[in-house]
């Protein structure tokens, strides 16, 4: 006799991922109603973003490490405050991985709040009251900076994966010619977790002298073994799906949700940490008393991930995640440098302050740490604050008050020695 | 004026496996060519297995935790050794996630060694010319014993995922039984890492009197947020794959390999750690002086993963990666105890070795002092064993004296007290 029952698996379909917002309305209390015409406003913003954009001509191209010329090219960009009568008060924010310009504001494709409103604002650690605040969509991102889901003006198309490979440095190159464009010739400060961190300390090593402060935030001077290996998953997650059409779905009108939403999930543990996962959800149940035996989220942690998968494919275009996590995993500033760090910053006369989170394992303490004994060994003026926290890599992007005192404390003690009012 | 490269992205599709294969075949000196002829292998294995097999009626149900009676059913197996007169000197062995009963011979499908060679042999910890080892397929496997790959007798199809849902309390109820064909009462010692710790766990806790000795290695008495969330990954990057067809791949002739590929290549990061990746990879090259701005496989860590990938998938059935994930999800001995995990070992007569790895970040060395701490509660005799190593949770399978000292001191010293030459 077979008396099995029937699991019913669930997938990332259209019809499972209404049953999986059902379930999570109720949970997140957020609308997934919206989601498709979210995907129209996302796929808009490439070429015509709704914050400011500066347009450079076949006459100013772009020089990419890749050896390549791109022009004519755009950058996409936010500004809070207001530029000083001497210019002297600019910060740039540097951006990371999936964030883009819209710092402080409602993002323009879901309208949820700017991803570091807890620290630019009036009165916050970057007062617009008193520095002028831009932030840049970096090259090879999808939201008015050129990058593969800009439109390649040789053809016509999207350019896909025809757009060449990008690197930290050719995003800092980008920023440095936008500043150019702005009239900006020095920056009060540079300041940027994750892959803004990367774009910081680069910023410190390609224009020393443009650069009057720097912070970079749990990060690191190079991409290690296991982030490399994280992302090459994530890009194979998301070429694995035959909705990617060899990189061509925008022209085929297709997008490879699932694949980049696999992908989205898998990063998303590791912006986390363990403790935080288990206080957070630990295995309780979602909305059910008793395992169901099927392959349903009968935890809450699958429900948030998948929750995370499916919000993030609708705003970001996954060519640029493929662009953007390789242009992380060859940043390798000391390489830069005959391998060694310390080069980098050789007679520089920023001020640095360097901030790690004790539950951070994507990017740890160590890497930190290893930035900090460069500055010590190059002479330059440096300090260090590793912050006790459960919350992991993304601490950084969330309520700190550790973080935002040490970014108060130097951020004003630099605006004094500057003579920022 | 548009000058760009053209990058190629490398896929997990025939002729770039074949791309890659090749150059893995000179780096890991493994042929690839076979591989197709593993997979037609592989999947004769489910149904006829070329180890012993135990069959159980439709009298003979195996009751499961989902609440299914599940008759006709099977059990795969090896054994090594010899059973002695008083039947005393039996040893079982249960294996992780992706193993198999192939413990100390080569495998019949990929022609590699067993994969606890360094464990189980003449003059080795578990001594073959002392013990009789055992070793079974899990129930929801797909090397023999009844799982989704096997043939469903009501409608001569595989299962799929009309299989049930099964747990590791029902792998170890499989195994009694199989041990009450055999005609043995009582096991010397149940040992095993990962999902087999799990196993080990549960055995003691459902047959106290059955088990003299217990030794669970790098695992947990229950599974992690962080572990689930991993495991969620996976089983979405195999359901998003459309060759997984709703789980009935089989029955259509397709499999989805790219989905496993990708849940192995993610899954086996959570196996090694930062030092070991570092140690073995770091940001080396393959084959190649600097980065080709593509997004082949430049770096070292990005080939072996795809080799892993690549080459798990055709040994190993998709949907038996989801049923076992989710028991290893399932399982919290605790909660079947009223939360108190002490009471899952009350008045144990069971001796037990408890080891853990410094660098196992799966199943941290906290994971396996919760279940000394519950043996101590409990009153049973334990020793706790934490070994430095750099390896991470697959230690276990790997080169580590201190891992063989410990088991092997433990295991004389039972065999001692149980009376066995």
């Amino acid at each position: 006799m077979c008396d099995a029952s029937r699991p019913k698996p669930e997938l990332f379909g259209a019809s499972n991922e209404a049953r999986v917002a059902d379930r999570l309305f109720r949970f997140y209390e957020r609308p997934m109603a919206r989601l498709h015409t979210v995907a129209i406003e996302a796929r808009n913003q490439a070429d015509d973003p709704s914050s400011p954009v500066e347009r450079f001509g076949t006459n100013e191209p772009l020089l990419l490490d890749a050896g390549v010329a791109l022009a004519p090219w755009q950058i996409a960009y936010k500004t809070y405050g207001e530029l000083n009568a001497t210019r002297s008060n600019a910060v740039l924010v540097c951006h990371a991985l999936t964030g883009d310009q819209h710092v402080a504001s409602p993002h323009p494709v879901t309208g949820k709040p700017g991803w570091w409103e807890t620290m630019v604002g009036p009165g916050l650690p970057l007062d617009t009251n008193r520095f002028f605040v831009i932030c840049a969509n970096v090259v090879g991102g999808c939201m008015g900076t050129t990058g593969p889901a800009s439109t390649n003006p040789a053809t016509g198309r999207p350019w896909g994966v025809d757009f060449p490979v990008v690197t930290i440095r050719d995003m800092v190159r980008a920023q440095a010619l936008l500043l150019d464009r702005l009239g900006i010739d020095s920056l009060f400060c540079v300041i940027g977790g994750s892959m803004g961190g990367m774009q910081v300390l680069q910023w410190a090593a390609s224009y020393p002298e443009r650069v009057f402060a720097a912070m970079p935030i749990a990060t690191g001077a190079r991409h290690s073994a296991q982030n490399i290996a994280f992302h090459e998953v994530g890009r194979q997650a998301v070429m694995a799906d035959p909705d990617w059409r060899g990189g061509r779905y925008l022209e085929e009108g297709v997008r490879p949700r699932k694949g980049l939403a696999v992908a989205r999930m898998g990063a998303h543990i590791t912006y986390l940490s363990e403790a935080a996962l288990h206080r957070k959800f630990g295995r309780r149940y979602q909305d059910r008393d008793a395992p169901t035996f099927t392959f349903d989220a009968d935890f809450q942690i699958e429900s948030y991930l998948r929750y995370q998968g499916i919000t993030f494919v609708e705003r970001f275009d996954a060519n640029s995640y493929l662009y953007l996590t390789r242009a992380m995993d060859y940043f390798d500033l000391a390489a830069d440098y005959g391998g060694v760090l310390a080069r980098a910053f050789a007679g520089t006369k920023t001020r640095f302050c360097v901030i790690s989170f004790t539950s951070d394992w994507l990017f740890p303490t160590a890497e930190s740490r290893a930035v900090v004994h460069a500055l010590n060994a190059a002479g330059a003026s440096v300090g260090f604050v590793e912050i006790e926290s459960d919350k992991g890599h993304d601490a950084f992007l969330l309520d700190e008050p550790a973080m935002f005192a040490a970014a108060r404390g130097f951020i004003d003690a630099a605006a004094r020695a500057r003579g920022i009012a």
